[in-house]
């Protein structure tokens, strides 16, 4: 496709582009690419400082750039295509998909699914080899299972939901519409309660259920548990990745993004827009306030205000937990620098930064 | 269900109850609830102070209480039912079964389950869609064993024992009576064993096995591995969460509580009654001592004595661990207030406290 | 089979043994075990001095140990069979495999798997009850794929390549020959990517593909997902351990190992060799120099050179992270023996060691 036509594709006005200009390219692209692996013939973007340089050197043909004048100078010296944006990143995502249409099944059934018959069918669904689907379960319109995924009964699946292969969706979790659930993922299994008593761990009985809200997304091998009563709550457009445990009880607010491996312990609260990073870990019963972020394999342990910033274990200012760590390194070197007086700050000028 | 008539079934005294006060209310009980989420005529529980103030403001009509006079007092001062218990936790435990009983699939073997012939299978096994049964293979009485389910030859299935949807259970191991392993969960894959040799990683096969004794219970996605030699051995009664790893050769004792995403690396002994809270890790060959506790995200490099409480990482007594973290905190503070002599304790009274 | 026997097997010279001494043993080997359980007529291995003390209590009919002629006095002394070699550990993988084959299923198509019609199959394949292959997919020599694996369209198994139970290949993943990928893991997923909204997060189209090279393997329920555009890399003879999770376009080079559950975040770089232990976690877009090794849950943020060996978070020197936490743990005690002057070093050497 010329990089014209996918301008008139993503409805982009020419004068944000590079086309206006005398002399200006009109590549073919056959491609999209990351900025250092760009080859000819493909486009690429750059949002921020960080990969500015490779505008120089990227053997992209076309760029996806920010409103920088700088940017769009470096751009036009080397002649290529180009199209100013607030947003790069979004409207590279919006290109991504002129070229590139996620495989689907086609619609049906495969003659190796199992539906028992209080399963209630929508239009247009997809269902995959050796899928089994318990009753009572409802299935909306164009809702596409991927094989070998096993539903208990008393599900409910929202319109357009899509499930990947060898899910587990447990008895009374309610998903709603538009969400995509990756492969391996076990949604409203039993929560981990037991009560101590003389003879052991006695089970605590897990009558609870699940409910996704549209449009979330949950990750890869990801475990999300129901509870003893009452529910366990994944809020509306909330992203969550491979390999994380949601206990028993909690309640995810609307558009928070977990990324991979994060644990929440039992009934912890994340408020709406809420960002944890990789590996980070919540204590039970914790509320974590709207917008606030967890930088990776912060471990919270008290409450945190709304659009806090916290790092470290435990959580802390994530400020006060860079200075605290850099403190933390320098520690053997005062140490080491005043044997016969370890700690005293009189010999610390002469301390080296460790590497 | 009457309040009265839950009374009966729990074989619980009416002397321990409101029941025996003038003009106690019998309410009809049609649920369970969390104190903080109870509505009208549901049942809930308190079992300590934390929650002891909800007791003014609940909207259950009943309560499992602690045998605390001010706790009946308040509930008996809002006419509520209430059942006085040294256990309220584990009375609330019995009351859910009175009105929840987990989903189990009918006896029988369905059609499209795959039992090699040389599979022993007891009396009323249940078995679902898609399973696949190698042999030589022994399946207990009354077993059940959930759809898409695989079993690689040479395990052993005590009675009474569920395995969930798409589990697998590698050769050669053996799951004791009333266990239930949770979907996705995987055990007795080869541990992670190479040698370094000039050529790169050279497998040490993994000849061993698992076994995993009565009572156990494995979380969802969970990962129990087999040794080189010897076994794996999962302990009478101890219960682990999900997406847990357990390093091959690891002996974890009875009674022990794991919860997610702990991780165990290669022959790690728990002895009995070992608690480690969510995101512990502990290293190859250490030992932690019968009854020991790790709190959350604890990293134990080194044995552990019995009845030890530990935190951090490196662990440490968990009393230490909020000492040395509080002062981590705060050494940014001292550091600021004293930037001609950092760490000079002379200044550190005008230090304030991060929040 | 006769200790002497199994030396022939091994290609042994009996000059590294003990058979040549006068009045030497040769004991019928019966299996193998860990030198701390082994039993009469099983053979075992020491490959350092942590376990030379059990030569002399060993139940073990014959040993492999390390060319130190102490170690070989003390077996003689107990008329133990003996092999002298300089890797015990190698050797004992060796001596593994005559005692033990994996299970492995026949050769043939088990008549419920399902093979799309555009599947190019090998030469004696092994494929399981209900396996799903999508089409186009290639599918080397010898292949083996246990029951109830997926695989979605566009996927290349080289030859000899072993899938285990309940797997799932994505869409244009390619894995090289003589990989393992053990049980649950999922390969090739979209990675997480979302690009952040007004209206909340929108999906970056994960386009591209993921690659493993000859030899990898891949722990149960390990998820490696595929990136926005270009690839995700593992590098030949890499070996991945249980609940790993491996982010959206990272490049991992040859012979690298990663323990069980490690995390690496989007587009990190491990070079050649690289070794990180147990719940080590890499930021994204960060490079680990080759040959570098991060001990169990360092959390690596910046770039790490090569051979380095680090540990802690944010990871630092191995041995600069043992003296600050060695430090930090006696702050406690220091804080305490100064209230009034705290950190006043002019008082630390009263302080005690906390146990």
């Amino acid at each position: 496709m010329k990089f014209s036509q996918l301008m008139v594709e993503l409805k982009i006005p020419l004068t944000q582009t590079s086309l206006t200009r005398p002399g200006a390219v009109d590549p073919e692209l056959k491609g999209v690419a990351a900025i250092d692996c760009a080859t000819a013939n493909t486009l690429s973007f750059i949002e921020g400082k960080r990969y500015r340089s490779w505008i120089t050197t990227t053997h992209a043909s076309a760029l996806i750039l920010p409103e920088d004048p700088g940017f769009l100078a470096a751009a036009t010296a080397r002649n290529l295509a180009w199209v100013a944006t607030p947003q790069p990143r979004w409207q590279f995502a919006q290109a991504l998909q002129q070229f590139y249409q996620p495989w689907c099944p086609s619609p049906g059934i495969h003659p190796t699914a199992i539906l028992e018959p209080t399963v209630q069918l929508g239009q247009g669904v997809s269902i995959g080899a050796h899928v089994i689907i318990h009753g009572p379960t409802v299935v909306g319109d164009q809702v596409c299972i991927h094989a070998n995924s096993v539903i208990y009964p008393g599900v409910v699946l929202g319109d357009r939901t899509l499930l990947h292969a060898n899910c587990v969706i447990h008895e009374r979790t309610e998903i709603g519409q538009d969400c995509v659930i990756h492969s391996g993922a076990v949604l409203g299994a039993e929560g981990f309660g037991f009560v101590r008593t003389a003879e052991g761990w006695h089970k605590m009985p897990q009558s609870g259920r699940t409910v996704l809200e549209d449009q979330v997304e949950v990750g890869c091998n990801t475990c999300i548990d129901r509870p003893a009563v009452g529910e366990t709550r994944i809020g509306r457009g909330t992203k969550i990745d491979n390999l994380v445990q949601v206990g028993h009880g909690c309640q995810i607010h609307s558009h928070c993004a977990l990324a991979g491996q994060v644990g929440l312990a039992g009934r912890v609260t994340l408020e709406s827009g809420v960002i944890l990073a990789g590996q980070v870990g919540v204590a039970d019963q914790v509320t974590v306030g709207a917008g606030a972020l967890a930088t990776a394999r912060a471990g919270i342990t008290q409450n945190i205000g709304e659009g806090e910033v916290v790092s470290g274990f435990p959580a802390m200012p994530s400020r006060l937990w860079l200075k605290a760590t850099a403190i933390l390194r320098r520690l053997p070197h005062r140490h080491h620098a005043s044997q016969n007086s370890p700690m005293n700050a009189r010999v610390s000028s002469n301390r080296g930064i460790s590497k």
